[in-house]
């Protein structure tokens, strides 16, 4: 099991990764200081798999556990499913002592963390994250929220976990095009922050996807650790965080203009990755032969859903949407080189529209 | 215009107290770095009375401002009134740069203040209070929220307002009841933490309740400058802030056992104020003499609607469903001296039940 802390300005948690971590759960909570039970936030196809395992860990710890079972899938991302962890919470007669443990993907996460956030103001939550993009992005970083009909994530708090529990071992039961979604904020981090994970999946990408125990790990801590960093150095988003968005901004809005049916997140923000990295290398920004390696690195990792049908003038309307690009001038991430993203503010609105226009009907660099 | 910093632990702000800020207010926000106009969120009554005037003061500086018009009184403290609000901002196209001021009483602060916490996870606000309830109490100290059918305030935030601006001129048009049941808070304060504003309520009660201008200013100033202290020292509820709670136990589950119908907050208060008197007398806390002059001050203000009919069942489950009240251990704040609380942990949970029982059914110290 190894550990990575993330700091923020009220202090601080650890992100524990390893494999069989569900078993160790009650005990890893107790010496954090968890007496009493939490409520238990999960969803149905995770508590199938993944229940018994979770149970064997806490309940020798905590005795009985109230759980809360949501909708599975991002739709469900929203107030009804708030206002049944509200209810759950109080049918257990939770009070401003009591905690939450958010079992299941970044769903689970960000709904139950901002059920937490303002349940009596304010309580504890527990992450224990079960798809490879929650363990090494959603879970880490306090951003919590649902979903309102204007837009995804719309409305939502900073509130920072307790702790965070990685179970390596439950991505085994992971579909291929799920694990291989999630790795595409892995491989985010490499292209922002580190050369060297960039050259380990490089190197190790077939037994990743084969589901490598050992090189799963090391992926998740990497990442992990690369998001801890970012999320200590700027908790609210106010500089240095923007930089965990890069690709995220054609990202949502290809999600949005396919009705978050056609793409997994991951892969939307994969999209959006070789569209900036395109970006990047017309504006004069990207090292080509950097673009070009991460750009390959994206293909490799599997065939994604294409771009085909979608109309430019939903896609722009979506971005023009996005709350990071709302405000007046237009910000983006690009990377400079293998590692090393900058913030550009105030980029060409009309060459950015006439690049991504061009890029949807064929995009280069990443072949559908 | 008298103005009272607060301080929490990621900045602070300035409550400024006058008559006359509305028409002051654009200039006042402007220099307080406010450029873009806010998002206006008031209630009827309020906009029917006042809106003329700040508008008079914002539109100067800052153009056309967007209105969101909320439903008056508790029950439209909602997730319905949240979402119109949501709407509201949406419509105006705000982002996260945009500002919501609040102009209203608590409940308006509460609810555009919670819609503040969680737009975009946490935009500016500015709470312009017009009752004298929510000038000396609810719009300083960051306690946002809503109402849930399961009780009051039972999801919320802690989100700092960027300033507040308490006109006291607007106190003129408050029903009188409606100025009593502000005064009781201010009774509260100065009971907890100052006996000078004790016997400046004792010297010009017949002052402040005819609306004299200089009283009803120096009460407001002596009772935010208490608020903001405490706040200052405990900005999350974690010690000393609940001190400010005194009177609330016991106000909340008389608001709870007659449906928020028969009393004002105010006066629901009063009553917890005097029965948490007594009980102090009673245990030996509170000294005879002080209880007797804090529960004559409180008979002064105004005839108090009656406890006849309430069901003590009804109010004993209301008080231990209360979130002050629910972890395991029972607190409840009583008063050593005039201008000195206790936060007595641990209380006798038969005894107080007892006590209660008998104090409803015929309570001493205020004649109803």
């Amino acid at each position: 099991v190894r550990t990575v802390r993330v700091c923020f300005d009220r202090g601080s948690y650890p992100v524990r990764v390893g494999g069989g971590l569900l078993r160790e759960a009650g005990n890893i909570l107790a010496n954090a200081g968890f007496a009493a039970p939490p409520v238990l936030v999960t969803n149905p196809r995770v508590w199938r798999l993944h229940g018994s395992a979770l149970l064997s860990g806490l309940e020798p710890t905590f005795g009985k556990i109230h759980r809360v079972v949501i909708g599975d899938g991002e739709r469900f991302k929203n107030h009804a499913t708030l206002s049944l962890i509200y209810d759950g919470l109080f049918r257990a007669r939770a009070d401003r002592h009591s905690w939450i443990l958010a079992f299941g993907g970044g769903v689970v996460g960000d709904v139950a963390g901002f059920a937490a956030a303002t349940f009596m103001r304010g309580i504890a939550f527990v992450n224990v994250p079960t798809t490879l993009l929650a363990q090494v992005d959603s879970s880490i970083g306090g951003k919590v929220g649902i979903n309102v009909p204007q837009g995804k994530n719309l409305v939502g708090a900073f509130h920072q976990p307790s702790a965070v529990l990685s179970d390596t071992s439950v991505l085994r039961t992971l579909v291929p095009r799920e694990l291989a979604a999630g790795l595409y904020e892995v491989v985010k981090s490499g292209a922002i922050r580190s050369e060297p994970l960039v050259r380990y999946l490089e190197t190790t990408l077939p037994q990743i996807l084969g589901g490598d125990p050992e090189c799963l790990e090391r992926a998740v801590v990497a990442a992990s650790r690369i998001k801890a960093h970012v999320v200590a150095a700027d908790e609210r988003e106010k500089g240095l965080r923007m930089i965990l968005n890069f690709g995220h901004t054609l990202g949502h809005a290809l999600e949005a203009a396919t009705d978050y049916r056609r793409f997994k997140h991951g892969e939307a923000v994969a999209w959006g990755m070789a569209a900036a990295l395109g970006f990047g290398v017309e504006t004069g920004v990207t090292d080509p032969g950097d673009s070009h390696r991460l750009a390959t690195l994206i293909h490799r990792v599997e065939k994604l859903p294409g771009l085909g049908g979608i109309e430019f003038d939903d896609l722009w309307t979506s971005l023009e949407r996005d709350k990071k690009f709302r405000s007046g001038r237009l910000r983006i991430v690009l990377i400079r080189r293998v590692g090393e993203a900058e913030i550009c503010a105030d980029v060409d609105r009309r060459g950015l529209r006439r690049y991504l226009k061009q890029f949807v009907r064929r995009p280069g660099g990443v072949e559908a």
